[in-house]
């Protein structure tokens, strides 16, 4: 596969709507930006459309589809960014696990980690151009096509989350504590594991940052099942070590950091350690409660969600009004909008059109106040 | 069936060791109480040869082998309580739901609730004793084998966690967000089915006291999942209901009433509100964090929990290192010591002894100190 396009030897169209950004770092917003996990997904018609019958995997190494993908919300609805329409498991194909089928709910393994002698199986030292260029590529593609409408996001999963996936063969059926029962009975190999995983997942930011991205978000979608005697222990520092080695690394390089998100889902108990782990924003699932969040973030942080997903569901005027409340106890300031998890592919298109402009007016209205 | 013996007409043994109800009541204790959820279970080689090929529900419908297999960890271990053996899903079949198979880890439920319509088809109105009797008999004849060396739990599952197998079949396969959307687009009559199921199970908990319960607990193990917006506007209305209703209907038939504990697993976001809803005990899971609980529940309340399953899976030095750590959080009143979730199927039975063990001797060494 080529070498991607540099972000960084060629010259992108200026940002015009840098919210999310301000937003991230800290800046004043004279409205509330807002974006929602998997905004680029199933329950678009648009996307299924495009999809067609390729499979997930096939689809995200499609640079000009994964652009138009990514795009389609864009141009649907009022977001303040675009996420690169990606998945967090391309980090352990490229780390040498291979894929058994791929039913669409997520790939099974044929090769999941059973013990700590597995983990010389796994290639740590891959190249990551050769195997996700086809990301960087399409992040390259899909900055140049967005002509800075919004910024466009990176991400990765976290290393306890894929961990996760990697022992547990999540798609393959349940298999509910073996990968805490790991941590538990091999703690020297969990440690070694979360930290191949964490060089692999640096590395891939890096590309992804070189290529285009302006801002990205670190996905630890089980983080809740740690609590917080485990979390502190596994996977708080390589979520640090992941933070500063992105800004080590692109410095190195010359390049400026991005802004970066650390989204812990149902951890609350790490809400206030996270807020000091070297991240700009912390998301919250839509278990969390703002104020109580803010109290134990501080403001130095931004925060980023949380409305439940199921409220898409509700009738318009219900939506509004949960975007209401929600915005009454973020506030306007530090603060990005978005769900407490991703979108459900069976939601109305139109539902998320009321969210995302519901933020906005009622933010203005609030800002107008102030 | 037959009408099961009442606790109150007959003389029952002395209670030797009343540790957990005084714990529960705030009173002072000598050491820490002890019990584990699923104590009674898989995990015991005389569970699986008691058991043998007896199906799960046909267990629990077998009053002399329910009996059996719920003293068999008083048996083994010094745990302070023992759990009655039976099942939160005992409550849809009493309400009208068929069982179409039963693979051993739950039923699949041939008509699960798709629509407020389905409401219709439950029948509230089943006689308890006819329905249930036979928890009731086990309960009294466990009691009088007990021969009061420790207390009897009852138990229940909550209505939301209740509504969720109704309505995402759960042991079907995953269904998830379907029961909270149904909380989402149908409001009124989830009001319904929640207080339908409540009404079930506060006669379920008086029945069970009445037959000779010492202490019961109310399992609310898909709480977390609601988030604290729908966690106050469905469940925690029912939850209160419970603790005062179970109260009022003992005292119209002139029993005295018992300790009840709340655990709602994962739903931190209401650990100070379930410590005002009438519950003696809160309990916790491993993702609580013991001293930010108890500071959120006050000093009214006591607390139950919370160490994670998985750490039984640890070498015995790491177990006991765990359960220091757990009392030094907790102290050792107004504190029953627990695991955080149901003890899992393959651990060393060894292990829960360790942990048993730990929890008697470093409390009362912590106790002599005081």
């Amino acid at each position: 596969m080529a070498a991607p396009l540099s972000a960084h030897t060629q010259i992108f169209p200026p940002l015009k709507n840098d919210l999310v950004i301000r937003a991230a770092k800290g800046l004043r917003t004279e409205r509330v930006p807002v974006w929602v996990m998997r905004q680029a997904g199933r329950y678009l018609p648009e996307y299924k459309e495009a999809k067609g019958d390729t499979k997930f995997f096939d689809t995200c190494k499609n640079p000009s589809l994964v652009c138009e993908l990514t795009i389609q919300p864009v141009k649907r609805f009022n977001v303040d960014a675009a996420i690169i329409f990606s998945d967090i498991l391309v980090i352990p194909l490229a780390l040498g696990l291979t894929v058994l089928n791929d039913p669409g709910e997520g790939p099974v393994y044929a090769d999941p980690i059973k013990c700590p002698d597995d983990l010389k199986r796994l290639n740590p030292n891959f190249d990551i151009v050769e195997e996700l260029g086809y990301v960087y590529e399409a992040i390259t593609m899909t900055r140049m096509k967005l002509d800075g409408k919004v910024p466009l996001f990176g991400f990765t999963g976290a290393p306890w989350t894929l961990m996760k996936f990697m022992i547990e063969n999540v798609s393959a059926g349940p298999n509910p504590n073996k990968a805490r029962r790991f941590l538990v009975e091999h703690p020297e190999a969990s440690h070694q594991l979360l930290t191949i995983i964490k060089d692999a997942l640096v590395r891939h930011l890096v590309q992804q940052i070189k290529a285009g991205a302006q801002i990205v978000q670190v996905f630890d979608s089980f983080a809740g099942e740690l609590g917080p005697i485990l979390f502190s222990k596994f996977e708080l520092p390589v979520l640090k070590h992941i933070a500063r080695e992105v800004k080590e690394k692109l410095k190195a390089i010359d390049i400026e950091p991005v802004p970066m998100i650390i989204f812990a889902k149902d951890a609350h108990f790490a809400i206030e350690d996270l807020s000091h782990a070297g991240y700009d924003v912390v998301g919250l699932d839509w278990g969390a409660q703002p104020m109580h969040a803010r109290k134990l973030a501080g403001n130095n942080v931004t925060l980023q969600g949380n409305m439940d997903p199921v409220m898409l569901y509700a009738p318009k005027d219900e939506i509004r009004k949960g975007v209401k409340e929600m915005l009454a106890k973020f506030g306007t300031q530090r603060y990005i909008a978005n769900l407490g998890h991703g979108i459900l592919k069976d939601t109305d298109p139109d539902n998320l059109g009321v969210f995302v402009d519901a933020v906005h007016s009622y933010s203005e209205d609030m800002n107008a106040v102030l």
